[in-house]
């Protein structure tokens, strides 16, 4: 392992130009003026997968190609651990131009920081494991497992063609564990494991009332509102604890355990810096639950969206004719997105009065997602991460889905390592993307020394 | 009397045509590329009154100009009464001009109606009103009052110069009563006289919650959601037997006479074919009150729109940044739109929670109006209308606001008589609007009736 180490110490700086390359590629998978770049891009990275001892190929999908790769084969009595590292190449449009101090695709370094729309979320990341890979090929140290690399193109636009991928390389994809780095850490200080996702269950209720707009002054008083209506109904949604008002829907909520809340406890948070942040007086939140864990471990119902009657300047005195409201609910494990919805529906039948008419629109889901935090993995993971940035590493869930982690699970029947190397000021998706050097060169450690132990341990 | 009476019937074909020639005048004031048809118009007016032995001019105001005509002066020892008749020339606009069955502006008549736009609102009505004076002057016979025609050139886009019209006029405008006809009648067996208006109190609500829309999965849970907030205060404005909710609100009302309540059962009225007329499978109302009673004598709190965060196709997973509403109260009399506006600011500080921060905006307001319906002029308007159209006439309430009567009352001290002949199918302010000629010519005859019956009775 020394071997390894001093080899990514001695070539950090070449390192860096490579990222420099990688992120020069305005790798934006949305845009159909950039399908070129897309495909230069992945030439090079097969290419670069090559020169460091990988064999590689571009597989063409339906929209932009995956680039397969992987560690050679190596002979062996026994069964070999395999293990899949998932990262992506494509990026997020840079708009707007003017937002940016310097031009999105062309790599400006800043003390510790790589700015460029794509160094943190996601080149940065799956960088540093391809050179923690090269640094074993290249010093001829044994890796004690294979590894194979799934670097995608269509992450930004909802890894459209991903499943069918894995469920046509399922025997050669089967594996242990997916490792993925592309969530994020509190700070250098906070290594972190991310071991659960929240899931979403996303749908629409549009109270029809009159046939037209009616004038208010005229029939106001005598027919129901609707925009009233759905403001009734929705208040019912919610009670005064902030707990979603829905029979039966905490029923499949797993209880926060000790641990976890220790875990929880540990993170970095500052009530009046996280007011500041959101721009608010006061928080609000599930009782009996701090802000960190309402956020991540606790389901929730969000509005995301008002409409009805008239929204431009001044007044316009009408009863209108229908109200819309967009919902999505946040799920923790076990809830189920098909389950709650029809929760959801039961309840809303109920609610709902016989002077509108009710239509539900049920939109899209994904299902939550959670690896034990005392899995050996997950241990293992934890082992590395401290190995590699010197510090407590720290467990977390995390709010949002990544629909993603549930398709391995399904199609190749693996859990995923969630060990993301962002930082909370990178950027992602916004002006001003930059990814931390000093995170860069630790998930290349962290990277080298997770083969050793997830290698050891038996899932 | 019966001269005049003889001189309407003889000349009703003339009539028709004429007012043909008044609707061809494309007199559509919120329209700068009508200006001149507009002047045009206007001149016509001018024109006609001095023909029919009215004195007239053109009056210039900041926007289109009023038409003021009057009967010539009678030499008299004793005070005689004076009226003033309340009209306008200018229309709304006609589009959209493909669901005219024939072009708004080129006269059709078919069986007993006149279709071109402002056919009933105004010109047919405030025509009516001045075949009858023609009648009086053609023939000779004694006018019992002195009558001031004011017809105005900005009805349809609010009457912005009328007010400063009438107080620079305000010795010469002093009148007995004002008449207005630009209201309906149930049916043409039902011929009506309305003797109270709603009044209105507009205005907004916005929360703020974060300073900008949040990831709903990274956030949400932990964070007031202001679409949220607002709907659960939105809820409690109205409580489930239709009543506003907000203290004092009915403090003010007039509380409906027996009189009252046995005028309005004497209405044509049936459920089904309300519900039917509305698009609605069930009504909602003030409990204790008929649909009738509800939308024209009770006050009601209708919300007019919403807005909050995304509201396009799909789904947003955001936590919104704000939320607003527009509100619009219609209040009965005696109610004040300024103390029910500070009634409704009490209460929402006391129900918004500190979760999130509360705008209100105020709009425009205006008085609720009511002229007694036992009052004489009342009971004289009263008799005029059964004369004419050989009904027993029926006392209305209209839902809506006309804000110039109470100029009328602030600035010349005199209250309205709304004696409206549009009828519920005329279409007003919609393609294929229309008159009834029977309206017409009924019209007139209750006109001339009304001088001789107002002019017995000492207000």
């Amino acid at each position: 392992m020394q071997a390894v180490i001093d080899y990514l110490k001695q070539n950090e700086a070449r390192f860096i130009q490579e990222l420099c390359d990688y992120v020069r590629f305005p790798s934006v998978s949305a845009q159909p003026q950039h399908t070129a770049d897309m495909k230069a891009c992945a030439g090079w990275l097969v290419e670069h997968c090559k020169r460091i001892g990988l064999t590689a190929k571009l597989c063409p999908t339906a929209g932009h190609p995956i680039v397969l790769a992987k560690t050679p084969p190596v002979k062996s009595k026994t069964r070999r651990p395999h293990f899949l590292v998932y990262g992506h190449y494509d990026v997020q449009p840079p708009e707007p131009f003017n937002l940016w101090k310097t031009p999105p695709f062309e790599p400006r370094i800043a003390g510790r920081s790589l700015f460029a729309r794509g160094a943190s979320d996601n080149k940065g990341q799956n960088l540093a494991h391809l050179k923690a890979v090269e640094a074993y090929l290249k010093t001829s140290t044994e890796l004690p497992c294979d590894l194979t690399f799934v670097i995608e193109g269509e992450e930004e636009v909802g890894s459209k063609s991903l499943a069918s991928f894995l469920k046509a390389h399922r025997a050669e994809l089967r594996c242990d564990a997916v490792v993925v780095s592309d969530t994020g850490m509190p700070s250098k200080k906070h290594p972190a494991l991310t071991y659960a996702l929240r899931g979403i269950a996303a749908f629409e209720i549009i109270l029809h009332g009159p046939s037209r707009d009616l004038h208010s002054g005229i029939f106001g008083g005598s027919v129901d509102n609707p925009a009233m209506a759905l403001a009734q109904l929705l208040a019912k949604l919610r009670d005064k604890n902030g707990r979603v008002a829905i029979p039966g829907f905490y029923d499949d909520v797993e209880k926060l355990s000790a641990y976890e809340r220790k875990q929880f406890a540990r993170l970095p948070y500052k009530e009046s810096d996280y007011r500041k942040f959101l721009g608010v007086e006061k928080l609000f939140g599930e009782q009996g639950f701090t802000p960190l864990e309402q956020r991540s471990a606790r389901p929730t119902l969000e509005i995301n969206g008002l409409t009805s009657g008239y929204q431009g300047e001044g007044s316009k005195t009408i009863v209108p004719s229908w109200a819309r409201v967009k919902i999505t609910l946040r799920l923790v494990p076990d809830q189920s997105p098909a389950k709650v919805i029809k929760q959801v529906r039961q309840q809303l039948e109920k609610l709902c009065p016989p002077t509108v008419r009710m239509e539900i629109k049920s939109g899209h889901g994904a299902e939550p997602y959670i690896v034990s935090p005392t899995s050996v993995q997950a241990q293992a993971a934890l082992r590395a991460l401290k190995a590699a940035f010197g510090h407590e590493p720290v467990l977390m869930r995390e709010g949002g889905s990544i629909p993603i982690v549930n398709d391995f699970k399904k199609i190749l029947g693996a859990d995923t390592l969630l060990l993301g190397l962002a930082l909370p000021d990178d950027n992602a998706h916004s002006p001003n993307e930059k990814f931390d050097l000093d995170c860069f060169t630790k998930g290349q450690l962290m990277s080298a020394h997770l083969w050793q132990e997830l290698s050891e341990v038996k899932p």
